[in-house]
């Protein structure tokens, strides 16, 4: 999960403190900003559906049946944490989870072409399809050491809180729906996915919504405080640049060949007049620039890295085209003004995240919002850049939230959990699902079943 | 020295083939391209002059005693290059060459204190002042191995053509003038200076024409093949660039804070469309650039090297003035861009050389041609940056010539000296030296005396 920032001039504070914990891996715990208002007036049917659920026995059972598995949760922690899970090499704690998964009764759990474990538990039948995840994938390379450090309830390990806790929450979930055999009436996706982190581009959850046309909603579970549920999710298209021209000595060669750093620089300096909206937030930079050889060469290489960032598919790819263009262009003038056609370009994307956002009237946002009123929980409607990208770029309703306990040091060697009352992220955010897809007996699904989508 | 390149479309193929050379070390000698045309129809005065030099027995004794001397040059070669001299590190060299100079009768001879040796002979009286140099320092870090190695006339080690050799012809002049009594007209001021190569930025040529306003004329000794003289001196100005702005995150920050790389990128492209003279040659490039954090952080930092180099000083300094505006220009549209004043840049002078020409209808020109017609040699007007920049760039003339032998590797741990007949060089370039100054009782000086600068 990477962090979103605020568009409210007030948070500006905040947002900074956010990034700095975030990229320093402190030991305080990670907070949220508000990117939206909370919806404070619910509709009836979301009370309705929560008033019902906490006042049934059958549900309660199962939330104290949470809270008393989570003891167990924590040696399913440090199991998965303590296999390695580095970005396209997620197999090996695939394999795991996926045993946990059949053993605690998706008997027909499998992994699919992008390394995704995905189990389907089934409705009563004519439900909605709603996909619960959590990320299988680190940001750590091969051979850094995750073996699991305990300091009371406070455990460390890198990876351990993003997001292989969410992991172990899945398990419970679905090992304490089956031990007290709640039926739901819609159905459930299971997944552990792959591919969440920096170049995985989200991989995993692409593929899993491209195998499965009809999922009408994901509640995904990342490392957030309880109340926050992430709404926004900037979508970013990363490009390496690289520019290639002949190269010449500075007074050999001069008026004869094109430099790369000159096309490199016209191009950025185009880049740098584009216009883009400010809502949706729409941004972009060019964040790192290499090239040549000696003061006294005409550059035969020159390379950049783009950054481009939306909060909406139609901006970002506008934005993109925008990029691009500048690029075509400061190739053909810096070729141009020598008269040549010796200079190249070549574009590579690094980086491919669609983004989107889920309305707060949306039904998804107001369950999880009643969800939190039922535990006494303010919510916080925040972004990030994480697998709800995906859903949210194809207008299907999707939030994250999280899945118990207070985190910090995500993507540091220094990355906590602390578990005390972690059980209470794992319940609200359970009762969240079960008031989407409704329990059978109890209350009807909040979450509206879509035609589902064609390839 | 560092090698100029014709002007001349004809001579491409030859000039790719000397960068090359120069740029390896390979094991070919090393030659030069003709930027001017040899001079046909020399003054009379000139033909007179060596007429009269050539028909004398004691020209023809002193330059019998040259090639006498040869061997013994090749001992104050070893001893030379096998003292370190690397840029702004050329004391201990410098100690060496005076402790020589005084024993061959420079006796008031001294380091002055830019570190460069300097030793007058004086003339019979009214006469011009015609400094003939070489340099003391090589381009080699301290530490690196100088021990000269042998086989048959070939010589190896770093440093010893470029410009050891140089330095034991003005002794082995100094010598043979002494021993034979010879009484020239002009004065002659040894120097043995410092600073020529790279960063030294010709520190120690500048600070003799700072000291020595009377000086009527220059002849430099560098490796350059027997028949060859340099009437070129293309100057260059060398700057680093660092813009430096506060970044920040490319989602968070955007809008709020100015980019480094983006004014970069738009100083670039401003540079890149620059126009100079062809005539004289006058060349600009971005030879480097580096700066960011990482693709998502808007780049608090970043710097180019910037090479400007011109045959004449006027276009020289008016580039270098585009180039300047067009960077403060940058800074100022890139703050405009985001209504902020937090980019900020700042420019270091890196390399400094004046440029210049000397005319090949300048008597000095003539002399060398004439003095090479007598050695049965032709002669190549050819261009490099040397230390003769500087009087070029004062109008005085100045030509550098070599002291024999067949050289190639400058710069390279491979440099290399094959001394076979090596002392004709230094017969060709002292008859040059002594038809400018004038021999007592054989010729007259050719080289003007002119009024002598004022500070």
């Amino acid at each position: 999960m990477s962090i979103a920032i605020s568009r409210r001039p007030v948070a500006r504070t905040a947002v900074s403190l956010c990034i700095a914990l975030y990229g320093i891996g402190t030991a305080n715990a990670q907070t949220f900003s508000a990117v939206a208002p909370t919806p404070l007036q619910l509709k009836p049917a979301v009370d309705q559906a929560f008033a019902q659920m906490m006042a049934s026995s059958a549900v309660t059972r199962l939330l104290d049946a949470v809270k008393a598995d989570h003891e167990r949760t924590i040696e399913d922690l440090k199991l998965l944490t303590e296999i390695e899970a580095p970005p396209f090499k997620e197999q090996k704690r695939a394999e795991a989870f996926l045993a946990r998964m059949k053993a605690l009764g998706l008997s027909d759990a499998r992994i699919d072409t992008e390394g995704n474990v995905v189990g389907l538990r089934k409705g009563n039948g004519n439900g909605p399809k709603l996909l619960i995840s959590a990320h299988l994938d680190t940001v750590f390379p091969a051979g850094t050491d995750v073996k699991v450090k305990q300091e009371g309830n406070k455990y460390s390990a890198p990876g351990i809180s993003d997001d292989t806790r969410a992991l172990t929450v899945l398990l419970s979930w679905l090992k304490v729906l089956n031990d007290n055999k709640v039926q739901t009436v819609g159905d459930l996706l299971f997944v552990g996915n792959t591919g969440e982190e920096e170049l995985g581009n989200l991989r995993g959850i692409k593929r899993i919504f491209a195998d499965h046309l009809d999922i009408d909603g994901m509640v995904g579970l990342e490392p957030a405080p309880d109340g926050t549920v992430l709404v926004l999710g900037t979508g970013s298209h990363r490009y390496e640049v690289t520019f290639k021209g002949p190269g010449g000595h500075s007074y050999g060669a001069f008026g004869q060949v094109p430099s790369a750093i000159h096309g490199m620089g016209r191009a950025i300096a185009k880049i740098s007049e584009i216009q883009t909206p400010s809502v949706p937030k729409t941004t972009f930079t060019v964040g790192t620039v290499g090239g040549g050889t000696s003061v006294n060469t005409i550059a035969p290489d020159a390379r950049m890295a783009v950054d481009i960032r939306s909060d909406a598919m139609a901006p970002l790819l506008e934005t993109e085209k925008k990029v691009l263009a500048a690029i075509d262009e400061a190739v053909v003038e810096e070729n141009k003004r020598w008269g040549v056609n010796t200079l190249g370009v070549s574009t590579r994307l690094i980086g491919d995240r669609p983004g989107g956002r889920t309305s707060p009237d949306q039904m998804i946002v107001e369950a999880a919002t009643r969800a939190n009123t039922a535990f006494g929980l303010k919510t916080v409607l925040a972004g990030a850049s994480t697998d709800a990208n995906v859903p949210m770029s194809l207008g299907i309703p999707a939030i994250i939230m999280g899945g118990g306990g207070k985190t910090g040091g995500f993507h540091a060697l220094s990355e906590w959990i602390d578990l005390t009352d972690g059980w209470k992220g794992a319940q609200i955010s359970l009762v969240t699902v079960l008031g989407l897809v409704g329990v059978q007996g109890v209350s009807e699904p909040l979450l509206v079943k879509r035609a589902p989508r064609t390839r």
